[in-house]
């Protein structure tokens, strides 16, 4: 049973009984602890993931030398590298948790036999890409288009309990600057 | 009819006769010349369009008052501002015609009745939703970690035959440089 992520498809898409019990027996649920990975580089993704509790980040080391965060992964969220998983190649990114978390797993093989069999999966996972795309999108313009301070104010009003919840250096990360610009940033708010 | 159409469909998932027909029923072919607008800012987006034949653009004016190009449409790609099409909120967009242009449009009421008569359009969207979603994401990921000028060298070197296509200045605005800059390094090339 997952009854976080039955309650989520719930939402885009009624389900009958038979439909959220063929799903249930596709998935696998796994707890992980903080700091654990689900992927690491030259590994090939197997899996689509969905975090009912906790979060993940997936990040690659960047030519740098620094970790780069692309994605975070909180409650309701599906998180993976799709192009890995795709195309069967090795991946450039590691997912790990960042909190002790609770994981839907839906491998390669069971998703593709779950599409045929429940195809409402087909509707609900063109819903959640249609929003992830529109999502990354719009992250993309802010990057091109916001000041580093702007983007960082503009992510705490969309997100305010989720940065209180992740290491500083991770949000900055994310949003592209320094851990020291994000102090200072920070700082002047106070 | 909308052979470019139901050709790239059945890529991702063959068709039967009546499944075809069915979507050539839901579709429009509209033909556009270029610089002609399909969408403008405070309009609503009503449509998801597919380029048949030619170029068009999404921009935005960004608030230094420059166009911003943050899509490009090209043969058989989609292209519309979701967020708008979705919600029903005014478009925030431009989209235009960089050429001559053979548009089928799907407009928002005959793609819900489509999904549901036809099934297989879900798969084919998810498909062409995660694909996009991939790519945005690898995009974001160019332009917080390449220089300005390996990606253009980056760029040029998977779509070599679409930077002849459009004028230099479109293409400093999609990947976020001044046009002297472009000049510069294709100076350097040459």
């Amino acid at each position: 049973m997952s009854p976080n992520l039955i309650a989520h498809i719930n939402k885009f898409t009624p389900l009958t009984d038979e439909e959220a019990a063929a799903i249930s027996a596709s998935i696998k649920n796994i707890s992980i602890k903080k700091k654990q990975f689900l992927l690491q580089p030259g590994e090939t993704c197997r899996a689509n993931y969905f975090v009912s509790k906790g979060v993940m980040r997936l990040y690659f080391i960047n030519k740098n030398g620094q970790e780069q965060i692309t994605m975070f992964g909180i409650e309701n969220w599906w998180i993976t590298d799709y192009s890995s998983l795709e195309t069967g190649s090795p991946s450039n990114y590691y997912l790990q948790a960042i909190e002790d978390s609770e994981i839907t797993s839906l491998n390669k093989k069971a998703m593709d036999e779950l599409l045929i069999k429940v195809p409402k999966m087909e509707r609900y996972f063109r819903l959640i890409l249609q929003r992830a795309f529109t999502a990354t999108m719009r992250r993309l313009e802010y990057f091109r288009d916001q000041s580093d301070e702007e983007r960082y104010r503009h992510f705490v009003s969309l997100f305010p309990g989720f940065v209180q919840r992740i290491p500083q250096y991770m949000l900055a990360s994310y949003l592209g600057f320094t851990p020291q610009f994000l102090s200072k940033i920070r700082a002047k708010k106070v």
